[in-house]
């Protein structure tokens, strides 16, 4: 009897093509961090459940996959007591209970480098799957914007040994959002809402965001000053954004002013000695309501989303560990990564074509000495018609053979040129 | 407020210097089995709960993590409308899937290699954890012994590898096993106990197997004719097994007789090309049900436990597929291969020691250059005394430094002197 042999409904099976070119991108990635002095650590899946949902997570704690409580012999009065843990969602919520955790046995800054799967319970549809990986770059305990400009250096060398070179930074600050606010007259509790709108411009444009804002009740005025200071502002290299930041924005507080100097800066040095464009974007928001400082992302001509994306987080660990420690962090998109590159470097494979007589011993002698110098071997057995059988070996990749009778082995020959034996 | 950061009950964080040794570990056990032709695939953490109740994980299968059916408004009516879907406890039950879903799309034979979590909701334990990782490999499609020669070949050359060599491997087959049970007029319901009784030897002796034989049922004769055969045949040499396997068991079919001969003869060779002790081990069982064929594990001096086992399973892809596929198999014990080694080779590490002042852009050109030479290089602020940070610094397995101070950077220096600066 045949089973339905699907996996799990929004979840995937990843066939070898498919990994090889996730491994490659991994491998690589982790090279470039590992040089930057990065160091992995792992957390696991499970998370208390109350963890998880302690509000952190914003949206995503609606997605939790939650585990039922082992041991259940009968129903529970109440929904809430069937789940003690869940499946993490993201890799942030573990990574402050980690450094919460194990933060007297870790090196000042650390330097951590989290790859692995998450799951979030959602809609299943095209391209969006309820396990995916995250691949997070963190450092925790450096206040300066070193933190920020390093990490910056470092994803945009990662990504481009994983095959994306030629990616566009774009930077801002929460705290330059807060005060171009400020200076709009749009009190604390209304510049949530004032940022989603100008998260906006790029879709709906000045005219958009113009009335969107006059409906949030900001006045005719005040909107001016702000698609004044933005237009002034966006798209400045260092040396002017140094001299017009504070024109722009009077109560940018003066060390928000000399971050984003020192980071653009470095920014403009970097980009002397790789393919990369920075740009100062005013209008960059990102979603999570943790920033507190420098923000970026990181976009690619292959692709209509942000590549990476991360920024400041100063006030985050201090929720697990009690005190605050500076940290800044990164996101890499690896699953978009993934899709902009076709296929991992082909490597040389050689296909051990025995006759089904030859002994094990036999076979596994003649491969054992073309590994031996190196190579990829596989034994497969000779069946159907030859001509067939080394059509298929070069669909499967194979790129050259040895046909090996009993007491006899033929030289090596490379597939595709389709003789007979 | 500092909250209780430990992980979930019965799991673990990893920390680097742990993830740096696992890395290095399943690193070296990649590229050997990548050079046998082995492609790693993927699998989801979840499975249907249907599937993951199949009867194919035998005890396992009381210990999943079950997950609770998104959208419950209300608790349902019974336990077993909580949960469809649930963690899976081995990477076997997912490639038996895998391969009923993808096959068409795989080559013949289909080497799987596979690495990942799997989640048990085991009593924790010391050493013994609720979320540990398999590392399986798999040859399908490959009727002949020349899958088992060519796994142990594989396997014992990812050990060595991986810095494990030296490692012992027993074989066995469950049709000798069979052949000496119907030879003892052991009947086959009876003979899943007569060989639990047999996997005994090594801890109650003959006697404590004997004892339990008899009363099982076994004749007092029966039972001697079981010790002769299996004192006749452990650890003879491939030559004496071809000529005595059919003596000491009648009942033998040829095709195992001539299967075991091979696998043998096969294994011989092979030690003679590197440090590898094998034998023929006739009370070797193993415990899953769905083996057919040949199964064998590799023990380690430095393990009390096996490092790695596995064997064939012609008839467990059919319950999936519709239709027998043969199938073999190898399981790595990849946490107790960890545990056997102290750590992962020590890379040089190069700490850019900064000044507070001096800019990112500055301490970022001084650390890519010395990455440009391919070093490792981490950027440390320097803070408080300079010989107790330089101290440190070692500690923390920084190898030398450079220090840094505005417009002036001194000489990289060998840590470990504690020179002061």
């Amino acid at each position: 009897m045949k089973m339905d042999n699907s996996p799990a409904r929004g979840t995937r099976d990843l066939l070898p093509a498919t990994v090889a070119v996730r491994d490659h991108v991994l491998a690589r990635i982790t090279e470039v961090y590992h040089r930057y002095g990065y160091q992995r650590i792992e957390t696991p899946a499970l998370e208390d459940i109350a963890r998880l949902t302690g509000g952190q997570g914003g949206e995503n704690e609606k997605l939790i996959f939650k585990v039922l409580r082992r041991g259940l012999t009968e129903l529970p009065g109440s929904l809430d007591e069937l789940a003690d843990l869940g499946l993490r969602f993201d890799l942030t919520v573990p990574l402050t209970r980690f450094y919460g955790n194990n933060h007297a046995a870790l090196p000042v800054p650390f330097r951590s480098f989290q790859f692995g799967p998450v799951w979030r319970a959602e809609r299943p549809q095209k391209g969006r799957y309820r396990q995916f990986n995250q691949c997070d770059i963190d450092l925790i305990g450096e206040e300066s914007v070193l933190a920020e400009a390093e990490l910056i250096e470092a994803t945009t060398e990662a990504l481009a040994a994983a095959g994306v070179p030629g990616v566009t930074v774009r930077l801002s600050d929460r705290r330059f959002l807060s005060a171009l606010a400020d200076n709009a007259g749009i009190a604390t509790e209304a510049q949530g809402g004032f940022f989603i709108t100008l998260d906006k411009l790029d879709k709906v444009g000045w005219d958009g965001v113009r009335k969107e804002l006059v409906s949030r009740g900001v006045a005719e005025a005040q909107v001016d000053g702000v698609q004044q200071a933005i237009t002034a502002l966006q798209g400045l290299e260092e040396a002017k954004l140094a001299d017009q930041l504070t024109d722009a924005v009077p109560s940018l507080p003066e060390n928000v002013a000399a971050d984003l100097v020192a980071t653009t800066q470095a920014l403009a040095e970097l980009a002397k000695t790789r393919e990369l464009d920075w740009e100062f974007d005013p209008t960059l928001v990102r979603g999570m309501g943790y920033y507190t400082g420098q923000i970026f992302e990181l976009s690619h001509p292959g692709s209509s989303s942000s590549v990476a994306g991360g920024g400041r987080y100063d006030r985050l660990i201090g929720r697990s560990l009690g005190k605050d420690v500076p940290a800044c962090g990164f996101s890499i998109g690896f699953e978009r990564i993934v899709d902009l590159l076709d296929s991992a470097p082909r490597v040389d494979t050689v296909a051990v074509l025995h006759e089904a007589d030859v002994s094990p011993a036999e076979v596994l002698a003649v491969a054992r000495q073309l590994r031996a110098e190196g190579r990829q071997v596989t034994a497969i057995k000779r069946r159907g018609k030859f001509g067939a059988q080394l059509g298929r070996l070069e669909e499967w990749g194979y790129t050259s053979f040895v046909h090996v009778k009993a007491g006899e082995v033929a030289g090596e020959r490379v597939l595709g040129s389709r003789e007979s034996s």
